[in-house]
């Protein structure tokens, strides 16, 4: 080492950059850690159980919605698997949340004009969205590329149906950088449009891929606009639709949708754990959220995370290691569409008896992990930056700071450090919140690798 | 930067760690190229053309055998390609080539015995396997796990069927240690178990997948023992076939194949360029291997290699980047069986003219880059690895010494310095050698990176 640090500072830095890339461990990572992440590995890649676990929730409870028969399946499910894998004080925190209903009618019809016979497009309804009478809403679609011209055409869009149509811009190597570029004309669209006097909005699938598959998602209505329905379109169709428009001729589409929010609904957070053995009311969350859209498997979305969280902990039972403080696996509810579950979590009376250490949290689909996201101070950035050659060796030693995750934000903002769990994120968007996102889109290997990392992880912060 | 130098070693790995993990571009890295990279990461990223390119070649030349009709489709093609992307002194080099054809029988039926009717198990004929005669190789089945155990077996499996039945361990981080701990039963099985008089051999498929695929690969023979036909098993079959041999009762297998080995052929490698500005007879070779083996599009192995090689220099003209030296696109013929391509590259009269810089190669599938492989000497490791910051941002900062590629090892041991495309390879041999390896198994931001990657390190080593 010392002669390392005879080298010119350039110098020293080409040193660092190789000693890590070439997953060297310095003898900064003691070796009781070096020797738990082989065994660990060994153990989690021979059989990849989280992928099974996976292929459980996915078979009996595919469909997750926040309030629906589906997400009350997956407590029960989840609570069950925490007790037959032996976990410790397992229960269902109490959870009261939203419920919307999709129902079985949700299509836009591009009706015959004389030249050109109706036909159907491949839609969604938006999660939140209104429904309509059995007549539907039928206007002329008028195609804008943002919130701000949908606004700008003022009465132009009088009874219309807007179309956004601006795509996630591939360009961006972090595709949740696309995602967050695109994804306004979904979450705001509706409003925007409204305020114009649009009667309806359809709006491109927020993906990357091209294909027949439309992709839904969280939208929402101002108490002081009227609210109109709201669909995803495929981007296929987005773009057949785009074309037609572009001949110049009125395109009318009549919208026909039987969403409707119901009231509220009891349900929980699911919680298991590995007890401490110095500081059991000192607590490390490791988690994902439960609930899931109501279409494809909610695989990576975010089955993956609530697996991968159980999976971590019955790792580190099977390889026999016995923290010091608590490990706690949390099935957040409602992330999708209230984010209830993450904040019941942080404001539950228990929580008044515990301190938290850290939460760490995967929701970025099942993939490959490349790093961590440490969402924190400084200081503790650098903490955990300390074992990035370890979590190098996984794959997984892009350390940086910046969001965790959704569910454990409320105790982030309470000073808890959070930790999300990074991904190789190029094929998320294409399944994500869609019928493409099921079992058979996720790698067993890479589901168990990111169990791995969480393993290690939570073993490190409930130790150290 | 002086700061640091202040600070422990330990705590200055740290930052380095923290730095590089941040994708930070320190100042060693010259404004230039990370401009270049941002440029070539948009213009890739866009539209992601290295996938239509392989869709291309998948769809005019999917079996890609070398002196295959296949194989010469895909040379008219590749050159037709580079010559409609303006690539310079596109031409055909000549490469005489081993023929091997599966033709069009390949089975291996479990008789029945009474108790059981016969069937069918999933295999495909070995590369390189002789065929039988219409009767086919008829003997009981004796289970083993390594060729020493085939060898060891002696007298008792004289006229028997060896099966070699020792599955890819998972353990592994890299899926090809895994591969390279049981590739010697398929490489070497059949002289194994034919020294100790074996009939025929059944080989389980080299891949961590449980399904019903069988897996390819070629197999050789030795001039002093018998040549014994050679087939791969689905693992699933292998499994199946396993089970019954442990109900201890005799399993017979049919074993009938029409392949066989034809006189050489002639072929060639495709070569193309984007020629230097200042030292034209310097060449950095970038490239992968056109042919593939007869199932599937070969898209994985090695369609993405030659695509992405040929995606790289496009990029480059693309972004209006103009090299020092010679970058050109090589696509090798023959590396499945025989190597020929490589070595006819290496040693062709027009090579005395010129001086090779580097060459790289891809060739571990069209997956995210992870880092570079450096095939030369540790300084020249170094000089690499300078480059970490700028290949870290695009997710292929781990550059370690080892091996580059099989096409460009003959050019390697005549000193030139080779690099090979590290990849994430958890998915690899699902799809290697088998039917599974088909365009809709790359994605193509995935495989565009990796174009990405090698455009940007082909510019740095034709300049630098």
């Amino acid at each position: 080492m010392a002669a390392r640090l005879l080298l010119p500072a350039a110098m020293l830095l080409t040193a660092c950059a190789t000693a890590f890339a070439q997953g060297g461990t310095p003898d900064s990572i003691p070796a009781v850690y070096r020797e738990l992440s082989r065994r660990i590995v060994a153990e989690g890649l021979r059989d990849c159980r989280s992928h099974a676990l996976l292929a459980e929730l996915a078979r009996e409870a595919p469909h997750r919605l926040s309030g629906s028969p589906g997400a009350e399946r997956a407590v029960s499910l989840t609570a069950a698997m925490m007790k037959r894998l032996g976990f410790a004080r397992v229960r269902v925190e109490s959870v009261v949340v939203p419920r919307w209903e999709r129902g079985s009618v949700e299509e836009a019809v591009v009706l015959a004009d004389g030249r050109r016979d109706g036909f159907n497009l491949s839609v969604c309804a938006l999660g939140g969205s209104v429904g309509t009478d059995a007549d539907g809403v039928t206007g002329r679609v008028v195609e804008v590329k943002s919130l701000q011209e949908a606004t700008s055409l003022g009465a132009s869009v009088r009874g219309a149906i807007v179309f956004y149509n601006r795509p996630m811009d591939p360009t961006h190597l972090n595709t949740f950088q696309g995602y967050g570029g695109a994804v306004d004309q979904r979450s705001g669209g509706a409003v925007a449009a409204a305020r114009a006097g649009a009667a309806g909005v359809i709006v491109r699938s927020v993906t990357l891929a091209h294909d027949d598959v439309p992709h839904t998602g969280s939208m929402s209505y101002v108490d002081s606009v009227k609210q109109i329905p709201a669909l995803a379109i495929s981007t296929a169709d987005a773009d057949s639709l785009s074309r037609m428009l572009k001949t110049g001729r009125d395109v009318r589409v009549r919208m026909r949708l039987s969403a409707r929010t119901l009231p509220d609904a009891p349900s929980g957070n699911v919680l298991g754990e590995i007890v401490g053995s110095e500081r059991p009311d000192e607590i490390v969350v490791v988690g994902g959220h439960l609930d899931s859209w109501d279409v494809g498997h909610g695989a990576h979305d975010d089955g993956a995370g609530c697996m991968q969280a159980i999976e971590a902990l019955d790792l580190l039972n099977r390889v026999g290691f016995k923290p010091k403080r608590t490990i706690r696996a949390v099935m957040f509810m409602n992330e999708e569409n209230g984010l209830r579950g993450g904040k019941a979590y942080a404001t539950e009376p228990a929580r008044a008896l515990e301190r938290h250490v850290a939460a760490i949290e995967a929701d970025r689909g099942g993939f490959a992990p490349r790093g961590l996201s440490v969402d924190a101070d400084s200081v503790t950035v650098l903490r955990v930056s300390r074992w990035t050659p370890l979590f190098a060796e996984l794959g997984a030693g892009r350390i940086v700071r910046g969001g965790s995750g959704v569910d454990i934000s409320p105790l982030v903002s309470r000073g808890v450090p959070g930790v999300g769990l990074v991904v190789d994120d190029h094929r998320y968007f294409d399944y994500h919140h869609s019928a493409n996102d099921t079992i058979d889109a996720v790698h067993p290997r890479e589901l168990e690798l990111g169990a791995i990392v969480i393993a290690l992880l939570a073993a490190i912060l409930a130790n150290e």
